[in-house]
């Protein structure tokens, strides 16, 4: 165990002992997987969407998560208002840019939001942090056609210049802050076989954002979580079917000891 | 066996007899779990929002269940719409005040339905139940702080009031019709690990509702039937993953006659 | 094995290969099911309705399911638009007339669809494709009242007048495009335990038919697929909730030698 790994453990024990309300305006097609990711890992859900009462979610909530999977523009309206909410209260915002790349009314919002939100941590896979930047990325559906590695120096320079953390997930995911970055390994294939295991990885990371102020550590410490749930979940799984059902089962089981003891997080 | 256990079981075997079909204006994040669990159970879910169809869906369906979760502006028009031809055609209406107490949106909307559109049946959790009172409740994200103990007044007034069934659920369950009140107790502490428990229970009642004119007797055997099925789920689960499979493989399958040998209904 | 298990084993195969991307405007009930059947069958689903999206979305899938549950009329618009482009582009579109004959709303919207926008491939139940006929059908909430083999003549002549392929599914499935027809056998009851399972046939049918050009045998061996993948999940199956967790995994192990051996498609 090392430094990180140790540290991971602590978060994941504060978020069981706190039970931090995490308000998500999130995609239609996994509401139900992520308010669920959320209550087996010990934190509490709240999924909002009207502007009528933005003001008292953000009132009762301490972290918030902006995805922007089966977008519409009245959405996006309180999306961005519930993010400024949450700016002028010092809260933590995640945003997951759910098939920016793949059209402009996504790129556009995303970019917007990662420009002038000033989100805490943006979590995608490779393809949708490639599309934040001038180069642009490519992606097909909602799937990333770039690698991890691929999206490292746009990673970088994107947190460089804005202050907060990216975190590109993958087969090894990549996180940083502009001036330190990690990579975590393990996870499983089979988590490209559920819909919406990106869109469960950035709510982990609110979770763990509104028990921990190291923006960096709790982005990473999420991101481990998942790989290592995922990996024991995979060994006793026969499918993506059951793949998922042992995903929540481990997820709301496993100790901060047992997280401690496998999660890989390694300086880049 | 009681005779409110015995009177259960018979109502459970007349859903499965003639598959009733309730009508559903539910939130986002549950329509696919509540359908699976009316499925389960042997009633005939549709859920449907639009307002150009909520005459025709009313000719169609035995009973409403109006839950608030993931409200917005043009959905409570159809709520308040079909509630008034549910109450024009004297079909049973199931409340779920999901969030009520949380944001204003939320309360207003919860509090004029129970007042304007006369519900058969409010089932919440002690704080939402408290927020339909003039004292309030305070909420947590969509989770109770209250216990259900805190409820029984405001319940039993609600009711007395109104003529209509409150039912507070939590550890245990408080059903009244201000006059006659009742105990279920049983469940399983799992049940707060997975989204749409609340939910689920409501839309019980509004099957058990469409086939039982008694609508206190309704309540409390759909709501005794939902502590007997998470109880046997638990016993073999994981956790809330395999918890979740189990319930709906558990409702599917239970008789009326285990039903009536498990359920644990007992006057206040 | 006879010719048709042979092909469609063959175009299995060829999903797994090309991963084809698929549209779904759909259903809120079913966003998340049919997202994960596809994912598990081999194909990437993407979900998505705003009109500013649809055009950038045509550009990179590669075929259009349309599904009518849940409908409001904004998604009407995006749906015809989408089926527009489709056509245009020359994709293969799939209707599935969730409810169609229950509500005027839902009736005429997919007669429209039906009439207007040339899908490739139409799959509902009998009360659904006899709605779509001057005679009608009738429904009971979302359920079929009629059996396929009432249903035969409808799905003849609509396949007939307008040149594409009527799926009729039931205990038994229909195929035809008016000249040739045939009966798929198998499933399992367990399949009108759970919903979105006629949704998720019908994405099946846009999978296939992205790989394949003709339609008929492309729609007979999803929907094949489907009945042998239910009845093997069905066999180790407690109750609806295990049973989908195995239709999950069944579906992404399945090999096409298997599938093949299994399939039992008859000419009608």
């Amino acid at each position: 165990m090392n430094e990180f790994a140790k540290a991971a453990g602590d978060i994941l024990g504060r978020i069981r002992e706190s039970r931090p309300v995490i308000h998500n305006i999130t995609n239609f097609v996994v509401m139900n997987t992520t308010a669920n990711v959320l209550l087996a890992l010990g934190a509490a859900p709240i999924m909002a969407h009207a502007i009528e009462e933005m003001d008292d979610i953000s009132g009762i909530s301490s972290a918030l998560v902006i995805n922007i999977g089966t977008l519409s523009k009245t959405w996006v309206e309180s999306m961005t208002y519930a993010a400024r909410l949450a700016r002028i209260a010092g809260k933590p915002l995640v945003l997951d840019p759910v098939g920016s790349g793949a059209t402009k009314l996504r790129t556009d919002t995303a970019c917007e939001i990662a420009r002038f939100s000033a989100p805490t941590a943006i979590r995608g896979n490779a393809s949708e942090i490639l599309s934040l930047t001038a180069a642009g990325g490519r992606t097909r559906g909602v799937d990333s056609v770039n690698t991890t590695e691929e999206a490292i120096e746009a990673a970088k320079s994107l947190a460089g210049e804005r202050g907060n953390v990216l975190a590109v997930t993958g087969k090894n995911d990549f996180v940083t802050n502009g001036t330190l970055s990690l990579f975590i390994s393990g996870g499983s294939p089979m988590m490209t076989s559920v819909t919406g295991t990106g869109c469960s990885a950035s709510v982990m990371v609110a979770a763990f954002l509104a028990v921990e102020k190291d923006a960096l550590l709790a982005t990473v410490s999420a991101l481990a979580l998942f790989k290592v749930v995922a990996e024991q979940a995979s060994s006793k799984s026969q499918g993506p079917g059951s793949f998922w059902v042992n995903v929540l089962d481990r997820l709301h089981n496993i100790t901060p000891e047992e997280f401690q003891s496998s999660a890989r997080i390694e300086p880049a």
